[in-house]
C-alpha cells in the first residue's frame, strides 16, 4: 500500500495573533483604518499624534487610543484638547499592549462614528513589535537624539513596521547622528522601508506623512 | 488550651531575588561594587560607562556587563576599546536582564581581579525596574531629549533607583523641557533622590558622578 503524501499548509496562530484578526475584522468591518504607534520613550508619539490630527481632523473623524503602563492620563488629555475623543487602555505595568487590551479598547469606541484610529503603544523598543494588535500599519518614531545605532540593536522592532518616522530633525545640528549608518541598518533590517524624516517641533515633513497616510486609507 | 499566637516575619522571596541576594553576596565577598545602569533606549547609557571608565580607571579596575535584546557587540566594543574587559549577556528578545542572566555574567568574570563592575541594562524603562539584580547601586539615565514628563509615565522606574542622571544638558536650549515639572514628578515618587545633570557630549557634570559613585564604594 502506497501511503499518500498530502501537502497541508496551515498556519497556526497564536491566540494573540486569532484576536488580532478579530480586530482587524471589526475595523474593517466599520471601515475604519487603525494605526499602531510604537517608539521608545520619548521619540514623540504624542506630538505625532497631535500633528496627525491637525494634519487630518479636516476630513477625517479620529478618535485615539492611549496605552500607558501607568494609570496617567497626560496623553489623553492633549488628545482631548486636541477635540478628538481618546480611549485610555492602562496595561497596569506591563510593557506594550495586546490584542486582547486592544479589542477592549475597540469596544468603548463607537467605530461607526470614526474613520482612523491612531494607536499610542506603551513606549518600548521591544515587546510592542511581538504582540500584534490588528491595525493596518505599524509605524515606528525614531528620533535623531536617541542615536544612529538603534536599528542595530532593536532589530526586530525594525523589522516589523509599515513605515519608519524620524522624528527631531530640527536637532540635528546639535547632535552626532550618522544618517548614512543609521539608513544602511534600516534597509538591512527592512529593504525599501517608507521613511519620513520629520519634526514635530516645527512641522517639517508631517504634510507628506499625513499626505501617505490618507492615500494608505484610500488604497 | 490557649493557642499561642507567634508573630512570625516571614520575607517570601521571589525565585528572582533569592538569586539576586547569592549574585549580592558573591560581589561582597569579592569585595566589587556593582553597579545597574538602567534607561531609554538612546539616553545615553553607553556614553556614560565609557564617562565613568574615563574617570574611574586610573583608580580602580573595572569590567563592564553589556546587556543587549539582539546578538549585537557594538558596546561592548566601545567599552573594551575604552581598556575594559566587557561580558557580553544577549537576553533573546527579551526586554530586560535578571539575576539568571547577571549570574551567568558573573561566572564568567575574575571578580577577584576587579573593584567595580557595572551592568549596562537592556534600553526599556519598563521591565528592567521589576527584576533585581543583586547590584549595590541602582542608576537611571534619562536624557532632557525624552521630555520632562517621563517621571510621571514610568513612575516604577523612577521609584526603584538610588540614583538620577539626566544627561543631555547641552541640548537644553534647544527643546522645550521643564527642569521644575521634572523635579516635581522625581520627587514625589523618589523623595530626596540623588540628582546629577550630566552631558556625556561636554563631560559636564561627570566629575561630581564619578566622586559620588567613588565614596559610595568607600562606604
Amino acid at each position: 500500500m502506497t501511503e499518500k503524501k498530502v501537502p497541508i499548509v496551515e498556519r497556526i496562530l497564536s491566540a494573540n495573533d486569532q484576536l488580532a484578526e478579530q480586530n482587524k475584522a471589526r475595523l474593517d468591518g466599520a471601515k475604519v483604518f487603525a494605526v499602531n504607534i510604537m517608539a521608545s520613550p520619548g521619540a514623540g508619539k504624542t506630538s505625532l499624534i497631535l500633528r496627525t490630527i491637525e494634519g487630518l481632523s479636516k476630513d477625517w473623524r479620529i478618535a485615539v487610543v492611549e496605552g500607558d503602563t501607568a494609570p496617567v492620563t497626560i496623553d489623553s488629555e492633549k488628545v482631548e484638547a486636541a477635540g478628538v475623543p481618546a480611549v485610555q487602555v492602562n496595561t497596569g505595568g506591563g510593557c506594550h499592549l495586546d490584542a486582547v487590551m486592544f479589542g477592549d479598547a475597540l469596544a468603548r469606541l463607537s467605530l461607526s462614528d470614526l474613520d482612523f484610529l491612531i494607536v499610542e503603544n506603551v513606549g518600548n523598543l521591544i515587546c510592542p513589535a511581538a504582540f500584534k494588535l490588528g491595525v493596518h500599519t505599524n509605524v515606528l518614531v525614531a528620533s535623531v537624539t536617541e542615536g544612529d545605532d538603534k536599528p542595530y540593536k532593536y532589530p526586530k522592532m525594525y523589522r516589523n513596521v509599515d513605515v519608519l518616522l524620524l522624528n527631531k530633525i530640527d536637532l540635528l545640528p546639535h547632535v552626532d547622528f550618522g544618517m548614512d549608518y543609521f539608513r544602511r541598518g534600516v534597509e538591512m533590517l527592512n529593504p525599501g522601508l517608507t521613511f519620513f524624516p520629520i519634526s514635530c517641533r516645527t512641522g517639517e515633513g508631517i504634510g507628506e506623512w499625513t499626505s501617505w497616510l490618507a492615500a494608505r486609507k484610500a488604497r
